[in-house]
C-alpha cells in the first residue's frame, strides 16, 4: 500500500438512462467524476491510501461530489470549498453504429477559478509516493495551468514519482497551446501513459499507419511512438491503451508499454461496451498501481488492461473493481461464468 | 385568442425525486421552465397564439428546452441560437417544515450574453396583443437590460399592452441594482404583478404588517400597497398573489388585484403541495388570461388564483391546466371527487 | 370460509405516477382491476375461497389479467378466454384540489361481447354460498344485461345468497337504461350496496339534504333512503358508504346500514389518499365479509368502513389488507405507529 | 426545405422495460407513433416543413400525441378531433433469439371512423410539394380507403409528388383485399418504398430466392422485383429495405434502389438492436429526404440506409437523429467513439 | 397434462438493474425463485397441473413468495408457512468478461429447519404422475436430507416418476457430503438431469477433456459421461446441458441426452444473454415436459435446449414461455422478427 | 468539534417505495441503517469527528454498507469485517391510518456474533471525547451484551461521556430480559435517552397517564418519570421524545429534558411525515450534538426536537440535515418557504 495524491476536476455527470437520446428523456442519472478523481477511486480500491486535491463550491452540488469520492475511500481532506459551480458533463449513451455524445458545460467551474492560496502542497505531499495528473487539468485555465505546475514541481520536490496522462482535450484548448503547456512538465514526469490521440496532440508526436476512425492499429507504430516518447523526455515508463472502435457497443482492447528494454503488448480483450467513459483512467490508475505494488512492467501492462477492459462493463466514470476481480480476469478467466 | 409574446430565460430544472435530499440521488428529474416561459405555455394551454422568445445554445439541450415548450403549443421560431451554455437550476423538493431549496447555476447563460441582433422585434411585435416580461431577465446581465428596454419601448410602439411580473431575486441583484433598472421601465407598462417580496425589493414599496416568513398576511396592508403601485407607476391593474406560508406542505393561497376602484380579493385555497415552483407566473397567466379573455378584473384575479392554486398539484414549472378545468374550480369545485 | 362467486370485467389500468398529469408521463404504471374482481380478491384475502367469472381475450394481455388475481388466490378457472379486447381505463391521480380523471376505453372488450355459451353457472354456482355482482356488467352490453340476468337467476336456483353493488357509471348508460334494467333484478338480491349517486340514477331513489361537490352528508336523509330501498325491494341488508369529499387528498369516510331494525352508522375515518379507486369495492366486500363471518350487521358496516378505509391508502385497486389488519382498524389503532 | 404533408394513424405505444415480458411488468413505457407520424418526425428534424394529417380522440390522451408530434416541430394544425379513442398498440422487446411481439388494439380507432369532412384538403395541400400515405391506413376501415383515395387524388390535383410505404399488416386485411385496393391508387404513385414482404402481399410481386425466416438476402432477386415495380406501375422511383434478421438483438440491414437505369446497393450494417420498430419508417422518410434534397438516387439510398440503421439504436418508433448524424454515418464513421 | 409435483427452497432474489454493481445501486429489483420452484412454473406454463411442496415464514415477505408462484398457475395449497426466515440471494449481473456474481443468504431459512410433520406425503402425492427434486434441497440441512429422502421414498411408492437435476452448490457443501446423500437416492430416480460440473461433485463422474473456464466442450467425453452415469444407476434418461461460456454476454448452449440406445445432441444456440439464472432449471422443466408429453427424447432434449436458450432471454429465475414459443425455435426460427 | 465514537448493528433497509405494501413491489429501495450508525452520521454531520464501530461481513453486501456511511464522513476503520450476513430489515411504509410495518431479518448477523478479539478499545477510544450505545446492541445476542459490557467499561476508562438511547425492541429481548442487561449498565452512562416504551420496559419505569396507542401525551407524567430516571441511575442527563401518533402520515413531536433542575419541554412541531425510521436516533444524536457543542440543555432539548422533526421528512435511516438547517428551523422558520 503506497500514498499517492492526485489532483484535478471532479464533474457532475448527468445521462439519460436505457440509450435514450437528449430530448427523449424524462431524467437522467447522475454520478462524478473526472480524469484524476476516477484515478483515485481506482487505487483506493486497490488498497492505496489516496488523496484527491480539487476546488469544489460551497453549495449541496459541491458537498455531493465529496460524498461520492468519499464513500469510495478516498480522502477528501484537501478539498478547497469555494468559487461559483461545478464543472458538469451531459453523456448520451450510443449503442451499434451510434456513438455517445458528450456536451461539457465546465467553463468558469471552482477548479479552474483555484488560487495558488487554496492548497498547502508542502502539507498535501508531505509522506507521500506517488503524484498523478492529467493534461485536463491545465488546459481548464490559466489559473489551472499555475496550479498544475506548482503540484508537479512540490511533488518533486517532496521526493514522490509522478505520472501523468497526456488526455488531450480539444474543446479546451487546441493542440499549440497544449504543447506550449504540457511539454515543459515532462521534465518533471517519470511515468508517461495516454491514447493514440493524446501523443500527437499534446506532445506532437504520432504513431504510424493508424487510422482511428476506421478502427485500424498497427503495433509497430505504437512501439516506434512509444520509444520516441521514452527517448525525447526520459521517461521511466511509457504506456498507452489500444482502442479498436468496432461501434458504440463493441471495442477491441489491448495495451502496450515500454520501459527502455522490452515492449510488452497485452492481451487483447473482445468487449461489449456498458459505459466505456473513465476506459483510459481505469488504464492509467491500472497501471500505476501495477508498477507501485510489483514493480514489474509486464504485470502493470496486463494489470492495466485487463482493470480497464472491466471498467467498460461498469456504469459511471469509476472503475469499482477490486485488485483479485482484475488478477482472475488477467489470469484467464473472461468466460463470464456465474460466481456463486 | 389574443397573440402574445413573452421574453426571458428558460432554464433546465433538475430536482430528486420522493423528496430525497440532494446527496441521496442517483438520478435528477430533468424539466425546463423559467418565468416567461411558463406564463408563455399557460397561455398557449388557455387557447392563445404565443410567441416565446430567447436565447438558447446550439447544443442538443439546447434542442430539449426548445422540444419542451413546442410541446405545449407554443411558437418557438424567434428563439435564437448561440451563446455558451443554458442555465441550470437544481431544485430540491422539501416537505413539511424543510423548506425545498433551489440551487442556481445560470451565469453565463446564452440569454445572459444576448446580443440586440439576435432578434428583431419590428417582426417579433408585428400584429401582436400583449408583450409579458418580468424582472428575472433584466436581471441577468448587462446586456439583458439592454435587451429588455428595446423589447419594452419596441412592444409599446407596436401597441402591445405590456405586463409585468416583478419577481425579484436576491441571488442575482440587489435591491438597489433593482430599482435602478425596473422603475424606469414602469412606465411602459400597464399591467403589474408581484408577490409580497417583490414590491418592496424591486420598486421599494412595501405592505404594512405582514411577515411572510411568520405566514401572516394582512390585507389591508396589502390594499394600500397596490393603490401605492397604481397611484405612482398608473397601471391599469395591479395584482399580487398572497401566499400563507404554513409549511412546505401546506400552504393557504389567495390573490388581491385593484384597478383603480375597487379591490378585489380572491377566494382562499388550502393546499397540499405537490411542486409549488412556478406558482407566481402561474398567477400572472392566469391574471393575463383574465384580462385578455373577459376584461373584467373579478373573473381575472378569481381565474389567477384557481390557476395558480393548481399549479401547486402539478409537477414541474408549468401549469398543465385548461380553462374548464380552472374555471369548474372557480365555480367552487374543489372537492376533488374523482372525474370519470 | 364461504365459497363465493363474483362475476364482472376486470380491466387493464394504466396511471401516471407521482401525481403527473397524463401528458408529463414516459410511463404508466400498470395494474388490472374492476368492480368485481376487487370484491373476488378481497374476499380472498379475508380467507374465502372465491372464483371470479369473467371473458378475456387470448392473447398475452389477457394472461396479464388472469395471473394478477390468480397471484392473490382467486381461482380463475371459470374464466372465458376469447374476444377482441381488454377493456382499459387511465387514471390520473388528482392532488388537492386537483380531482383525478378516468379516461375509459372499455367498448368492445371480450366480456362486452360474451355469449351465453362461455358460462356454464350450473357448475359455477353447484356448492357455492354467494354471488355478488355489479351494476356496472349489465350497463357494459346487450349481450352483458343477458348474461346478467341468466347468472342472477341461476344463483338463486342454487340457492346463493346475492348482493349487488349498484355503482352507477354514467359513461356507460343513462338513468333511464340503468333503471329499466337494474330494478327487475333487485327481486333476486338480497344485500343491496351503494353509495350516494348510485341509488338515485340505479334506482330513482335519492337521499334528502345532501350535496356531494360541496361534501356535506346529511345522515338522517342516508337513513330515509336505505329503509326506502329495503322496504321497496325486501332485501335482507342495505348499505351505504359515505364519503365526504374534501379534496383529492383528505376525505371523511364512514358507512350506514340498515337491515329492518336497527341504523348503524360506523365510525368516521379522516383520510390522507394514497389511491381512492376500488373504494367503494373494497366497501362491499368488507360488508359481505362481515355479513358471511359474523352475520352481524354492527360488524359488518364496522368492518367495511374500516376496510375501505384502508383501500385509500393502498396503491391499485385492490384492497391488500388482512382481517387482522381490519380488526386492529376497527379496534381503535389508527394511530400510524411503526409495527415492528 | 420542402413542404411535405403525411397522413394516417398514430397510436399510443406501450412497452415494459429492460426486456421484460409483458407478464412480469408493473408499468409500461409510453411513447407515440404510427408509419406516416414516423415519417413527418423524421421530415421535419431534417429541416422541412411537414404537416401530419389524423384524426385523434377530444381527451387528454389525444391530447398527448398531439403534444408528442408537436414537440419535434411536426404541424399538428389539420389533426382532426374526435371519434372513440386512440389506437394502442403493446409492444414486448425480445431479445437474442426471443422475437418482439405486438399485440395490436387499434380497431375502433378515431382515425378508422374518419369522415370526408374531417379534412378540407385542398386547404391541406395548398402550396405543398410532398404527400407521403401507406398501406396502414387504407388497411383500417372502408372509411380509411375512401379518405386515402381522396388525398392522393387530391395531392395529385395539387401537382405534389406521391410516395407510398406499401406497409403490408397481416392482422388488418389479406392480401386480396389489400390487392383491391392498393394496385388502383398506385396510378397516383411517384415512389414506391416497401420491404420483403409488402411487394408480395399488398401488390402481388415477389422477390425471388429469399428466405425471410432463415435470414437469407439475394440480391439479384430483389434488383428484378423492383425492376417489375417500376416497369408495371411506372414509378419514378423504387426503394426496398433489405433485413437479415439473425436474432432479434442483431440484424443486417441495406437497402436497394432503382430508377429505371441502374440498381444502387447500399452500403450494408451489421446492426446491435435497440429498437427496431419504426425502420421501415426511418428507410422512407431517409429515401424521400435524399431525393427531395439531392435529387440524386444513390445519395437518398444511402442517406436512407444510413438513417434507418441509426432507427435500430434508437427507443421509439420515431428516429431523432439529424442530417450531420447520418452523413456522418454514411461517410463512413461508424466506429461509435464518444463525439466530446 | 400430467401431475406434477416439485419440492425445494424458494428464495427473495435482490438484484440492481441496469448492470449496476452492488455497491451503485439504490435499489435492487426482486423476484423469487429456486431450483425446483423455477421447474415447477415451467411446467405450469406447459400446461400440466403443478403442486410446489416448501416452507416459508410466516410474514408478509413469505406470502409474497407465495404470490410469486400463484400468479403463474402453480398449485400451493402444500406449502407450509413457519420457522424463521425466507432464504435470499443477492444477484449482480455481470457483462461481457465480468461475471455475474452471487451472494447466498440463505442458512436458517424455513426450509432448512423443516419438520417431517410439516408435511403429508400420502396425499401430496396422490393421484400425481411425476416427482421432481434436485440437488440443492439435502444440501441445505439434516433435516431437508430427511425430509428429501422420505419424499423421494413416498413418491416412488405411490409409483411417480422420479427425476433430480443434480445441481451441485460448492458453498452449501463440499463434493464428499454430497456423494454421501446423493448416491444413495440414485435408487429411487428415473430421469437424471445436469450439467459438466454436477456429474463430477455429486455423483463423482467427470466428462473427459473439457475445461469449463476455457469453455472448451468435447462431446465424446459429454457422452462417455452420460453412459457411465445410466448404466451405473439404471436411469432411464439422462441429459445435460452443454454451456460453451463465451462471457457473461455471450453463450452457445446445447443439449446432450441419453436414454441407452441413441445419444441426442440437440441444435446449437448463440445466445446474448438477458439473465441466465434458471437456465439449467429451464433445461430440466424442458426435458421433462418433452418426456411426458411426448415420449420421445429427441423431441425432448430439443425442447429442452429451446426452452432454456430462450430462458437466457428472460428475467428473473422463472422461464415464462409457452409451448408455442419454445416449438417456433425448435422449429427453426430464431431470426428474431417481430411477430405482430 | 469533538471526538465521538458509536458502536452498533448496521443492516441493510428494504423498502417498497410510493406506499406499495411488500406484495405489490418488483423492487425495494435499499438504504442501510441502524440506531448508533445513525448517530454516527448525524454527529459526523454536524461536524464531529465520530468513529462506527461494528462488524460486517467480508462480502460485497458489507462493503456496501462500509461505502454508505463512509460517503456521510465517518471514519470506519474500527469496523471489523467478518461472521455471516448482514442484517437486513423490510420496511414498509404506511400512510394515514394504515401502520408502516418492518419485518426484521437480524438473526445471525455479524455483529451478533461478534468476538472480544473483534475490536482493541483501547485504540478505539484513545483521545475520544463521547461513546454513544443503545439498547439495541446487548439485545442481539449472548456475545453482544459482553462486548456491550466492555465497551461501556473501556469509555468510562479511557474518560469518555457515555450516553445511553434505551431504544427497546420486543422482537429482540423480554422486558425482563432487558433489565437484567441494561440496568447495571446504567451506572456507566451519564446521558439517558428513550421515548415512552423504552423507559418501562429496560429499566421497568413508565410515565402515568398516557396512552399510546391512543395518542394522547400527559406531559406531567413524562416529568416525573425523567425525574425518577435521573435520581435512580444518578445520570447527568435525560431526555425523552414525545411522539404524538396521529397517523401514519402526521405527527405531533416535541421533547422534553431534565437536568436536575429544571425541565425543558420543547417546542411542539407538527409533521407530515416522509419517513419517520430514525427518528428516535436522531433525536439522540441532536441531544448529544447540544450537550456537547453548547453545554446548554434548554439549547440541546430544542435541537433535538428541530433536528428529528426535521428527520420525519427525510428517506431513509439518516438525518441528512446541517447545524445551520436545524438551527434555522429552532429559530421559528417552519414556513417551508423555497430557499433560492
Amino acid at each position: 500500500m503506497k500514498k499517492v495524491v492526485t489532483m484535478g476536476e471532479i464533474m457532475m455527470r448527468l445521462s439519460p438512462n436505457n440509450y435514450l437520446r437528449f430530448n427523449q428523456a424524462n431524467n437522467f442519472d447522475v454520478v462524478y467524476g473526472g480524469g484524476e478523481a476516477n484515478v483515485a477511486v481506482s487505487l483506493a480500491n486497490y488498497g492505496h491510501n489516496v488523496n484527491f486535491v480539487t476546488k469544489l463550491p460551497k453549495h449541496e452540488l459541491g458537498d455531493c461530489a465529496v460524498d461520492f469520492i468519499r464513500a469510495k475511500g478516498v480522502n477528501t481532506s484537501h478539498i478547497a470549498r469555494g468559487g461559483e459551480r461545478i464543472g458538469i458533463y451531459f453523456l448520451e449513451h450510443g449503442a451499434s453504429m451510434r456513438p455517445s455524445k458528450v456536451v461539457y458545460d465546465r467553463a468558469h467551474s471552482s477548479i479552474s477559478d483555484v488560487e495558488i492560496s487554496d492548497f498547502d502542497f508542502d502539507k498535501i505531499f508531505e509522506g507521500k509516493d506517488w503524484f498523478h495528473f492529467t493534461g485536463i487539468t491545465p488546459a481548464l485555465s490559466k489559473k489551472s495551468i499555475e496550479i498544475t505546475k506548482i503540484a508537479v514541481k512540490k511533488a518533486k520536490e517532496h521526493g514522490l514519482t509522478v505520472s501523468v496522462d497526456l488526455n488531450y482535450r480539444k474543446k479546451l484548448w487546441t493542440p499549440e497551446e497544449a504543447q506550449n503547456v504540457m511539454i515543459p512538465l515532462m521534465e518533471y514526469v517519470d511515468v508517461c501513459i495516454g491514447n493514440e490521440e493524446d501523443a500527437e496532440k499534446v506532445l506532437g508526436l504520432k504513431p504510424e499507419g493508424t487510422d482511428v476512425v476506421k478502427g485500424e492499429l498497427h503495433i509497430d507504430g505504437y512501439k516506434s511512438l512509444l520509444k520516441k516518447l521514452k527517448d525525447k523526455y526520459n521517461f521511466s515508463h511509457v504506456a498507452c491503451s489500444l482502442r479498436k472502435s468496432i461501434s458504440a457497443s463493441d471495442n477491441g482492447w489491448s495495451g502496450l508499454a515500454y520501459e527502455g528494454n522490452d515492449y510488452y503488448h497485452s492481451k487483447n480483450y473482445d468487449i461489449r461496451i456498458v459505459d466505456r467513459v473513465g476506459a483510459g483512467d481505469s488504464f492509467a490508475s491500472g497501471f500505476i498501481h501495477g508498477l507501485i505494488s510489483k514493480n514489474d512492467t509486464r504485470y502493470a501492462i496486463e494489470f492495466a488492461v485487463a482493470a480497464s477492459a472491466l471498467k467498460h462493463t461498469i456504469f459511471g466514470d469509476f472503475n469499482l473493481v477490486s485488485v483479485s476481480e482484475v488478477e482472475a480476469l488477467m489470469g484467464g478467466d473472461g468466460s463470464g461464468r456465474v460466481q456463486r
